[in-house]
């Protein structure tokens, strides 16, 4: 064994997954061995790990990193920070963008705009051009495996799939090409209807009322229904809802392909914030009460929930403090979403083992988002032949989050105590963040998903 | 005016529809002239109304007094006491009888059962038959104007129409025939889906995680979606949630022909209330929460609602008090429906007057309801050329309810405290309800509808 070296070993961690003290030997940016702790095993670079959990490579499958088209907003460069910082080496990044990403060319396009400038691997889900789903037809798996559709608007997301002709095409479409459908599922004529009637909301602390759950439920009636009608699968986001959250439950119970997100601004922030935060946390599904981010957490305890996204959607600070019509929805989040996930778990659990909630953290940052998004052939687990991406972690640490690397400077997280902090993070084998504001090289790449390989 | 002699003359009350005092003449059951307090009219009868108020007989379109076929629950005899007691000259009886209404036969045979034992005049709503929806073709305007269809069942509620495309059917038919169609707006598919999930609730006051909000919202959007295609009237029945009060009323904002009902229970009571109450209040549509019960006050106060029903639905005591699958909702209302409604305004409104209270009160009780089923010829106001239905009310005398009326004996209500009490029914001239146990004859009778003369 001593005549074996590595290019990477990692000492003595505790596995978040299996809770067992193991090196980590990595070759070629990939995971060689899992070896006894104390194995002697030699790399060109150790890393002493000992003390501290190591967790996979998170994968956030919800982000907005605004490439390209909308870069005052945000960067990829500045964006991809964020998310090492935040312990996520592989991002899914949404198509509405500025062109959106509706065909394999865009796809590609991203691809070059985004090349050089990431420190995190990606994908892209494919845009639903509600004018044209049929252009869906044009991807092949190593451009998309998902899709996602938006059933309403907001200011950037201006591509809304309102036509019941062509939703229920774009589930035929979907079967056909084994595309996973992602739907931003609040209907956009309970929207409409409401808005007529209202008018725009005069405070923040009212936008519950103009963008009320109501438009979720429906939706995801409507979505169950179609789901049962053409067994495509599909997987609901940034529920925010209990009742939502009883529906999609119930679906999957039933056996039907639906699976859903929740944020992890949902998990964090309720509508009595919005009297100290505004518009800040103004967010497309709105926050809402505290009922229903109890049943959210339930449900990511329970394991109802198949992925926490960040729904990281930058803007910069003066487009948020506009008058509520013009305030665009969404907020940074990236780097704080393994934080406040494990924090939110560890104050309602104060006597669960570390192990065991790091056993929820990574089903839901890591495994499941890899096995739903074709991934699993390469991320998701710390197991020999996948991707050395890996995690150092405390769980024991308190801390506040100060160096926000989002583009816009700023987040609703700010003056928060954090508990668990990560303390590196490494990316195919390369140290990408190392905790002390330093970052490693931008050689992310574009993944191939394993559908391509004949896998998931 | 000395040679004139009335029938009836009642002397020197407030009228609440217009907050005048009259004196009430009435000749031949039908009110001749409103004229000047201390007019010196004589009647054959006279009734000193003077520190009182007298409202137009109440109508109450939504009740369930059982016949034919479920008497052991409850007899005309009965509820129509119960409904002068409170102050109820008018019912429209629901269709889910044993037999169901289904036919222009089923409405005659049940008329038949019912003439001769009722105080009340009365009306039917055709029931929607979910196996031949055509059938509703057969009715005559003066058989039924209004048809009832059950988007879900409970034990007392077995037809439930659950195809779309009958649903369709249904929405043209009624447009064809100006029937009102009204609903028991809650989505049967979504509760297939949680109960398939979730089986059936261990306790009463989990019963509305198990026909939560959900199924309402997502029937009454499919709801304003039909009847924006087909341009039908509808009448939703017990809104129980402030999603669907927001959608109804911004529905009817948009100038759709959607009208809506609160009944006295879910103004009543909360989830709150189940701890105390168990299965006594057990609904269909479940009680919500008290921000819900603020909504419908709300929509009460503000007019946006059309109609207060009792959903008088009463079962014997000891078919209530069964575990939870087993236990029928419905409570008896009929008899609490005015008191329960006035108190309620007046505790929210403590220092509105008596007679803007009032207008209230009439407005849903009588008016609204008369315009709604056609009866607007001959009730719902005290005008002259209409029947003489009236009620002496005093709007100052605090009391409990101790003489129940329904067969089933028992009141949800019993120990409240009600403001406002009603003194005396007159139904078409004769007294029905003296206020001291005392009623009059059963001579209610079949109303026919303005629909039939030209009218409305």
């Amino acid at each position: 064994m001593g005549s074996v070296t590595y290019d990477l070993v990692v000492r003595g961690g505790r596995l978040a997954d299996s809770g067992d003290v193991r090196d980590i030997a990595v070759r070629d940016g990939v995971i060689d061995d899992l070896l006894p702790a104390r194995s002697g095993a030699v790399g060109r670079e150790e890393i002493d790990a000992s003390g501290r959990y190591v967790l996979p490579g998170l994968i956030d499958s919800h982000v907005h990193f605004r490439t390209p088209g909308l870069t005052q907003k945000e960067e990829w460069a500045f964006a991809s920070r964020a998310a090492v910082a935040g312990g996520i080496t592989t991002v899914i990044d949404m198509p509405n963008t500025k062109p959106a990403t509706f065909t394999p060319a865009d796809a590609r396009d991203k691809d070059a705009a985004v090349r050089g400038t990431s420190l995190v691997d990606y994908r892209f889900h494919a845009g639903v051009d509600p004018d044209q789903v049929d252009r869906l037809l044009d991807f092949s798996p190593a451009e998309a495996t998902s899709a996602k559709a938006f059933l309403t608007g907001h200011h950037t997301a201006p591509h809304v799939l309102r036509d019941p002709a062509r939703l229920d095409r774009l589930f035929q479409i979907a079967k056909e090409k084994r595309l996973r459908l992602l739907f931003h599922a609040e209907d956009d004529d309970v929207f409409a209807l409401l808005d007529q009637w209202q008018g725009s909301p005069p405070e923040y602390r009212d936008y519950e009322r103009f963008r009320p759950r109501t438009g979720g439920i429906v939706a995801v009636a409507k979505l169950i229904a179609l789901v049962r009608r053409h067994g495509t699968a599909i997987h609901v986001l940034h529920v925010s809802s209990r009742e939502e959250a009883d529906l999609l439950t119930a679906a999957g119970a039933a056996g039907l392909p639906v699976t859903w997100e929740v944020t992890g601004h949902h998990l964090s922030f309720t509508t009595d914030d919005t009297r100290r935060y505004g518009s800040r946390i103004r967010l497309s599904p709105a926050i809402r009460e505290q009922a229903d981010q109890d049943r959210l957490w339930e449900a990511v305890i329970n394991g109802e929930v198949s992925t926490v996204g960040s729904d990281h959607a930058p803007h910069p600070f003066g487009d948020k403090v506009q008058p509520p019509p013009d305030a665009p929805p969404g907020l940074p989040g990236v780097q704080e979403l393994l934080p406040g996930l494990f924090t939110g778990l560890r104050r309602r659990l104060p006597t669960a083992s570390d192990t065991s909630l790091l056993r929820i953290v990574t089903r839901l940052l890591a495994s499941e988002p890899a096995r739903l998004f074709g991934l699993d052939h390469r991320k998701g687990r710390i197991a020999p032949g996948l991707d050395a991406d890996l995690v150092l972690f405390d769980p024991a640490v308190n801390w506040s989050l100060t160096d926000v690397q989002a583009k816009c400077g700023w987040s609703a997280y700010a003056g928060w105590l954090f508990t668990g902090r990560v303390e590196r993070t490494v990316r195919r084998g390369e140290t990408v963040y190392a905790g002390d504001g330093t970052f490693g090289s931008p050689r992310g790449e574009w993944l191939t998903p394993a559908l391509v390989r004949g896998g998931a």
